[in-house]
Order: C-alpha cells, then sequence, then structure tokens
C-alpha cells in the first residue's frame, strides 16, 4: 500500500486538508516536500495580514496607547489560550514571553529555589543541548550536582530525596519518543522533587495535559508545530499551586505587581505575571496568537490524529522502499509512543540530507545519522510525503 | 520668539524634516503632537514593508533555509552596525538579542563574576526600576551589597576597592540628564570595577562612544529612538578586552560555540556571541534593522543637533506659556547636559497628562509630577511642539 492511489486516498480522508489553504503557499517551485515544520512551522497568511494591521494601525495610529488598550495583556491572555488549546491548562498559569532558553532558566531556578535542602537536578544525556547546557550550568551555579539519566526510562532509579527537579522533554527531539509525562511527573512529586518538562516538541503536535498530570512547571516553543515565526516568543507554564511561593531571578519591571509605579524594590506581581522581565515582544506575539487560534480551530485531538496517521505512512513506506537500502526507523513503531516526526537513520545521512534539500526535499540532519521527517498536521500532505521518500529511495539508491 | 512663525522657520530650517515621510503617517486626525518616541518610536515604511517580504519569501518560500542564509548572522550584523552608527563600537562586540531586562541581567552576572574579591555593586536611587531592581536581585542572589547614590554625581564617593561593578543609565529617563560616561568610565576603573552603561535614554538620540570611553558592558532597547517597534529585541556590548573571561548565565544552543553539534557540553562561543541564548527572534530584528539603517542615513550627529534644538524650543515656549501658571522645568538647561526629552513638572501632572492624552497630545506622564515630553528628531516638528505645548497651556490655565 505505497501507490500514488493509497496517497490521495488518505489526502482525499484528511478531514484537515483544507487547512493547508490557511498558510502562505510555497511559491519556490523547486520545493517537493516541506517535512521540517518542527523546526520552523510555515507562515499563516491570517499572521502576515495580522502584522500588517498591527503596524499601521496598532503601532502606527493608536501609537503608546495601544500598550495600555492591548499589548500589556497579551502575554497572559495568548498564555490562557495556549494553555486551553493545547496545554491542558486552566487560566493565569501560562505566559507568552522571552526565548525557550530564558524561560527554562528562570523555571530551573525557581525550582530549584523551591527545594532549597536538596542538591540534584535530574536530566538525560539525550535531551535537547539548550536543556543539558542550562541543567549543567544552573548546577554549577548553585553548587548542585547533575544527575544524569542514559534513558527517560531510568528516571525512577536516580531520583530520591536528594532531587530538587527533574528537566524532561516530553518528546525527545531526535527520535520523536514521547515520555510518560504524567507518570514521571507523579514519580518525581512522589520522593519530593519537581517536574520540569520541555514541550518545544510536543505543543501543538499532541494534547499535552499539564493540569490533569499536576505537572509543577513547563516551557516550550511557538515556532514549530504552532507556526508562530522564526525566534518567536517562547511560552512557560507555571502550576498554580506554586504561585505563592515561586520567583525568578530577572526581575524585570514587567514581572513587577505594578509596572508602572517605579517602585522603590521589586514587589513580584501576584500569579504568573511575575514570570515575565522585559518589555513583550509585541511582533512576535502576532504569529503566537495566529498559530494558537488556529490550532482552536483544527483542534488538537483531529491534529494528533492526522500527526500519528503522517507517521504511519512515513514508516510504511520507509519498510517497503528505504529498508532494504539500509535505513532503519529510528522512532517508535507504536503510534501512541511516537510524536510528530519521524527520524529515520542511515550511515550516510549527512551527504544524503544535504542531497535530499538541494533536491527540494526539506527534512532536518540530526548528528550522527539521522534524518528528521518533520510532520505537520495543518500543512502537510500524505501525497507530499509519498513524493518525499521516493526522493529519498531514489538518491539513496 | 515662541510664534507660529518661528516654529515655520525652525521647521523650514531643519534638514531632517524630509525623514517625517519616511514613516507610516499617524492616520488618527485626533492626534495633536506625538511626544512619546521615546517611550515607543513610530513605526517606518521601510519596516512594514520588510516585515512583509520576511514572511512572505524568507520565511514562507525559502523557509528552515533562510536560518542559514541570513537569520543566524543577523544579530552579530545588525549590533556591528547599530555600534558603528550609534556606539562607537567597532565590529564584534554588540549583539542583538532578548530585552533589555535579560540583557541586563547578563551582563551584570559577567561583570560580577569577572572580579570575584568584589563585594559591592553601585546604581543609584533615580535609575530606571529594572536596573535598580535587577541590581538588588542579583546581588541578593550572589551575596553582594548594593551601594546606592543618591545622585550619579556620587559615584566617586562609594566606589572604591570593594566595587565589583556599577550600573548607570547614560540619560537618565526622568530628568534626561546625560552622565559622564567617559569620566565615570574611567574613574570606576581606575577603582578596579566595572562600568555597565544603560543606554535606553541616549541610544539614536545622541552619540555614544563606547569603545572611545572604554566602557566594560552596555545594553539598551531599539524601541525608542531607533523606532523598532514594541517590545523589539535590546541589544547588548561587551568591550572585546573581556571577550576572553566573560561568560553568562542562560547558556542556550545559540551561545554555544557549535550550535548544531549538539555537543555534550556547552562551550561558549568565541566573542559577542556567548552572550546569545535562545533562537533570535527574526520579525522583531526587522524593525531593528530598519531603524538603524534609517539612524546611518539621517547620521547620528544630525540627530543630535536636532534633538538639541528641540529640546530649547521645549524650554523656551515653557518658560514664555508655563513656568507662569506653576510648571518647572526638571530637565537641565544646559543643552550639553540633556537628552532627548524634557521634563516639565507640575503638582497636577497626573490629572493633566490624563487631559492632554485625550487631547491628542501624546505625552508621559512620570510619578510623582513628570510630564515627560520626548523629542524624535526624525519625526518631531517645531510646530508640531508648539501646538502641544499650546494645548498644554490651554489646560492647566
Amino acid at each position: 500500500m505505497t501507490t500514488l492511489q493509497e496517497a490521495e486516498r488518505l489526502d482525499a480522508g484528511d478531514e484537515l486538508a483544507g487547512f493547508r489553504d490557511r498558510f502562505v503557499p510555497i511559491t519556490d517551485p523547486g520545493v517537493v516536500a516541506y517535512l521540517d515544520g518542527n523546526s520552523l512551522g510555515r507562515p499563516l497568511r491570517a499572521t502576515a495580514e495580522r502584522l500588517r494591521e498591527v503596524v499601521a494601525e496598532q503601532w502606527g495610529a493608536r501609537l503608546i496607547r495601544s500598550w495600555d488598550e492591548r499589548w500589556l495583556a497579551l502575554p497572559e491572555r495568548i498564555g490562557d489560550e495556549l494553555g486551553r488549546v493545547a496545554l491542558g491548562a486552566a487560566p493565569g498559569q501560562t505566559i507568552v514571553a522571552d526565548s525557550t532558553s530564558v524561560c527554562l532558566y528562570k523555571v530551573l531556578r525557581a525550582a530549584v529555589a523551591l527545594r532549597p535542602g536538596r542538591d540534584e537536578i535530574v536530566t538525560d544525556t539525550a535531551n535537547f543541548p539548550t536543556d543539558r547546557f542550562l541543567v549543567e550550568s544552573v548546577a554549577a551555579e548553585l553548587g548542585k550536582t547533575v544527575r544524569w539519566l542514559d534513558t527517560v526510562a531510568d528516571v525512577g532509579a536516580v531520583t530520591g530525596d536528594r532531587t530538587a527537579a527533574v528537566v524532561l522533554s516530553h518528546v525527545d527531539y531526535r527520535s520523536a519518543e514521547i515520555a510518560d509525562l504524567p507518570g514521571i511527573t507523579r514519580l518525581v512529586q512522589e520522593r519530593g522533587g519537581l517536574a520540569i518538562w520541555d514541550l518545544c516538541h510536543s505543543v501543538g503536535a499532541l494534547p499535552v495535559e499539564l493540569d490533569a498530570a499536576g505537572a509543577d512547571f513547563a516551557v516550550g516553543c511557538t515556532y514549530k508545530f504552532l507556526n508562530a515565526g522564526p525566534g518567536a516568543p517562547a511560552f512557560l507554564y507555571v502550576n498554580a499551586r506554586h504561585h505563592a511561593e515561586f520567583g525568578q531571578p530577572i526581575t524585570g519591571w514587567m514581572g513587577a505587581a505594578d509596572t508602572f509605579a517605579m517602585a522603590e524594590h521589586y514587589v513580584p506581581a501576584p500569579g504568573i505575571r511575575r514570570a515575565l522581565s522585559g518589555t513583550p515582544p509585541v511582533l512576535g506575539m502576532v504569529g503566537v496568537q495566529e498559530g494558537v487560534a488556529l490550532l482552536a480551530e483544527a483542534g488538537i485531538e483531529r491534529v494528533r490524529a492526522k500527526a500519528v496517521a503522517l507517521g504511519r505512512w512515513v514508516i510504511d513506506l520507509a519498510d517497503a522502499w528505504l529498508v532494504p537500502l539500509g535505513f532503519t526507523v529510528a522512532s517508535p513503531r507504536e503510534d501512541d509512543r511516537r510524536g510528530g516526526h519521524v527520524t529515520l537513520r542511515h550511515p550516510d545521512a549527512e551527504r544524503l540530507s544535504r542531497l535530499l534539500i538541494e533536491n527540494g526535499v526539506l527534512i532536518d540532519f540530526r548528528r550522527p545519522d539521522g534524518i528528521r521527517v518533520g510532520l505537520s498536521p495543518l500543512t502537510t500532505g500524505f501525497a507530499e510525503v509519498r513524493a518525499a521518500m521516493a526522493r529519498i529511495r531514489e538518491l539513496a539508491a
């Protein structure tokens, strides 16, 4: 079942197929398939239009008045909507700000401060570089010890009464393996630690249920499956039960209780707003707002169902066409263990990736030998995936 | 000399008058005068146009490839240009990133780490809230002591062999008083400390000569006199002599020597790039790039000359019309001590400010009793200022 007819049948049955028209068309005729929406999602037409409007009308005509009229509320307003649509988070716990790195620094510092008697931070050796780097440097600056996991599944073996915080990715950026967020959160908390989740590769690709899991903190980016734009602001979640006591070190005016009081000393704002530091990035937030609105329309359950179907399609094609050529499927084959991309391994992946990109199949190379096939349910089609896989077969043969 | 003819004479002789057409026109007919460009500069037409192009062509058509083709280099490329045009900084020392608050946190942590044997951080009680808040919280987290100055001029009295770093604003956000950046830098360094300058209210309004002064670190925002847009990314300067040894705590992947190596441990990039943390905010940087380009065209010396003339015009009108009504001029009367705005004090300033804004004169109220008249040489006209001052007289009478 790898025929073009099968691809067309799948596209015809795709409830989300119409959403592709909501995006700026790819005008480059050289692009065969865009399978890198998990690095950079495509632009929405609405984002382009709203940027024009925000510049001309809110910035250009209302000028400084737009801060009070709209912009100051955006980090929380968009955060609440993101929480509702994608994170399973009740209002008041999610805020849009900074980059994922800065957000992770803040929540990691906040978490460690909430567990003063504990001296270990746990993460895994396969975690995304920013996460590992920040865990190491925060541990170093605070005199804590890093406990490394070889696989996320080992978390039970190293957490204990010395564990201050555990920093893990919900979906692994290479393998797409989904971590057991509720189970690990429970385990960490039973041992008195705090669970910090990096949602970069899950937000907008599969349902996340932070409140239901009782997660302590989470961060994530918006420029992948949320299609918010290159370097769009990140988000940060702090469970309401920590609001009375959590703090973060970058105590800028936007996190103060009364920003324009120009007060003598910093008094943190009540609730999630104290996670802010500097002036919110308005143009970047436009893309987040539109990306979240489109996801709300599509529904995360339908997005997840299509991501699963696309992943299965990639694996079926890989088994038929690429495994005989020396490829292996490095992502879980079980649908409920796999996120929104599929990684194929091949000894010659680096050279092949370069060739693929030159030939209009836009994928990611991930060292040492991974070709990462990103699947964005709102834009990726089944025939598009098939054309890409055919090109991989052709170039690898 | 407060007549309309005089205003028209000044406008006719204004070499920068033509630059006003480079901005998106204010379509709101209720706006009499925009005198808040020192809080939020107006949008350039070029920014609106370039945003469209970046979304459609770079993001929409080149997709992920734009990171390698252009975007990854932008923080340094725009930083270098900003350094050349506005900061007196040779290439490789300025980078565009984050918010001013996050940048200040980074350089303050970096500076203190460079002076491990010293336990005091100096700032002044009138400094901008973010600066004071960050000095206090960084001092608290590192076990240092804050030494408060009542006025910047007292800096000599409190700096000494315990001083790790001094954090001051180049131009005071309320009074517009210009600090002696070269003199204070020299004094602090003679005593073994490091000078950190907040340039928010000077960058783009008057020439800054960081290299000539041998400043250690600087930060600043781009959404005031650089007109880069609401919440546009900030910048950070680190003098080249600190590049071999400075570090900062938010060790995200973009500050690593080889971002895509996904290395086992964080190795900082050589030079200024190690000041980066997360993925650079591309849409926000578009406004910075255009704002800096326009300033390059106008020339910072001409901008400064017009800022001085506009400030003198405000003071002349205030003396003739407003001082008799109970106002005082709270900014220095000497041109070379005054930055790009003039603050007028009045016991009823808060109510008057509200009235002014309702009547289309967009100024800032600054507690307790200041009306801040912002003067943006690229957009503000002399007749515009006169109309605003006439309205103030009318409402205060």
